[in-house]
């Protein structure tokens, strides 16, 4: 369809976060009209778009008046009103990913009942109402609980070690979840678009910051084994058909110590695991993305190098106006670009911008990776 | 300075074309603030800035007005009034490039005698005040005049082969410089910060389009012999040492027959000439402007791989609102990036976006863009 509309198509743009910025440096390029709606007034993407909407995702009338004039509508976050969205669809507006796909990814009950129908590699699972059933569910201890909706970046999430535990439990509907004894964090991120052609950004390895639950260091391409890269791959693969989604799906998965592939959960959208791509890949997931709901030739996915992402987090016990120390410093080394996400406040742990380091030699880029990490600082 | 700027930095950018878009798209990195001021108010830039003003570049209250609450100035176009960016640095607004260096590569007369001055060599040339001079110069016809001010992109550019054509030549104060019979036309992109640093791009190669006397097709790095390019690049780092600016620099050169570098022109900013490096370079020439002028750390210039950039110019004969042709079939092709500069409207040789084609081989790159030369096309 974007044939016709280079610089006239008006594309909505649920969230105007940092991944919302990505892409509108992206969509730069196909000359479109991006329009943002958002809750923060400082959003990072509030000065960078044709139109900045403030107001809730989660209100009814928000949502679809802000997109009732659109041609298209994109998310850079699931938590949306998808009541909205699927009205907009039934009045013609193309919204990719499609309603029924966000509906399903925001709860992550569904999610899993969707990975168990369609053969899909899981962790063992339970759905709970209340917490009540924690202590009838088969599922043995230590478990997950974690909430069917409105978790994200580890926020949600609880393990439970003990019946005593059951205590301190979340009393809403919830996903009790085998603990996976995971040998590494993995992902591919997977693009579709509405000819039904796939293609898959080769596997990442992940590694978290326990503190904060977030993805702390990445490497790109992975050094697994070629049979773990396959069937890692043919899953993300595989679910995007299974979904028919239009756009892109990040698939998080956990690869355990007996070497078994389990999908973690899912994300519609461009991913902090695909941030890499930019400098690391021939496409960058952000134009891929836009190639996909645009219904344009996918892009290759080759990895130009070895690209280590690190997300640059608030220092903890900072809280305020954001100050970075050491963007000369790490600047000064080939081979590594920052990504400052335009946030005026700095809070611990939040996401202020990442960093991607690339280099021919992989150590190399580790090396310089972890001393980027200890370098650049985000303070208060 | 830059340093404690982040997310506070107010950056006037003089001119809202193409090239500022570009600088937009990185400035968003470093969280930048962008003001923009520009005559057309369609200009590409206008909703991607923090501000963007509509007025005249050459008048001088408004520059100054535009300016005088910023904390730094930089230029994509030369032609700005200078008297107001002095009297701006004058009030402490930083302006990079300088007013000085814009003041003389403004004035093509002066350029040259600036190279005569600093043994930078450049073909024979004589300053004339009008056409009448034409009849008694001494540089052999047959000769190119070139308007001392307001010439770009083969404007204000004449080949006068006979004395029966210095009627039609120009009235205008103009430079006679004479013709060089070239064997191609190469460039260096150099960056200085305020440090004193200096780095230059690889050498590139070009080809004009002889209708409409622009940048056709640039291949990346070239090819020619090391002490070529060695040549080529003192010469660029000499200039800027020179010139003492803070910023980017193209220096556009011919190689003659005999394997002459010869200096043609400067160009003070981002330049055609380094589109390529977006993709081609390890850092691309609109991150190294705004590391030049943040006084940061130049970024590395390597070449990661071939690189061709094609100028994508509107259709001759056609004008008006632009459609764009081909673009779904030149982006199935693996290393195809096509760059749109969101012109609403096209007229015969605009520049409405480029495309640069990279592969790690040279002849397949080649290959690659004549192909998207010809199938790529803006109509109305």
């Amino acid at each position: 369809m974007a044939k016709d509309f280079y610089g006239e198509l008006q594309l909505g743009i649920l969230g105007g976060g940092q991944l919302g910025r990505m892409l509108i440096q992206e969509a730069i390029n196909y000359n479109v009209n991006v329009h943002i709606l958002d809750p923060d007034k400082n959003a990072p993407c509030r000065k960078l778009c044709n139109r900045f909407e403030c107001g809730s995702l989660s209100d009814f009338e928000t949502v679809y008046n802000f997109g009732k004039d659109l041609d298209m509508i994109t998310i850079e976050i699931e938590k949306v009103n998808v009541d909205a969205l699927e009205k907009l669809e039934d009045e013609g507006v193309v919204v990719y990913p499609q309603s029924r796909i966000i509906r399903l990814i925001q709860d992550k009950g569904m999610q899993k009942q969707f990975f168990k129908q369609n053969d899909i590699p899981t962790a063992a699972f339970q759905l709970i109402s209340n917490k009540e059933n924690l202590y009838e569910t088969a599922i043995p201890l230590p478990y997950m609980q974690k909430l069917r909706k409105d978790g994200y970046d580890g926020k949600g999430v609880k393990k439970i070690n003990s019946t005593a535990e059951i205590e301190q439990a979340f009393e809403e509907p919830s996903l009790v979840e085998e603990l996976v004894d995971f040998e590494k964090e993995i992902a591919v991120i997977v693009a579709r678009n509405d000819k039904g052609d796939v293609s898959t950004f080769p596997l990442v390895e992940m590694e978290f910051n326990p503190d904060a639950n977030l993805v702390e260091f990445l490497i790109s391409p992975s050094t697994l084994p070629f049979e773990i890269q396959t069937q890692a791959d043919e899953i993300a693969k595989k679910i995007a058909e299974d979904l028919q989604i239009v756009g892109l799906l990040a698939v998080e998965m956990f690869l355990t110590k007996e070497g078994e592939i389990l999908v973690n959960e899912l994300a519609p959208r461009p991913h902090n695991s695909g941030h890499h791509t930019i400098e690391g890949n021939m496409t960058s997931q952000f134009a891929q993305h836009l190639r996909a709901i645009f219904n344009l030739p996918l892009g290759a996915t080759t990895a130009r190098t070895n690209a280590v992402m690190i997300n640059l987090l608030g220092e903890p016990r900072y809280e305020g106006l954001a100050k970075y120390e050491g963007v000369e410093d790490v600047l000064a080394v080939e081979g590594v670009f920052v990504h400052l996400y335009g946030k005026k406040y700095t809070k611990p742990f939040r996401k202020m911008g990442h960093v991607c380091i690339i280099n021919d030699d992989r150590e190399l880029a580790i090396k310089n990776a972890r001393w980027v990490q200890e370098t650049l600082k985000v303070k208060a």
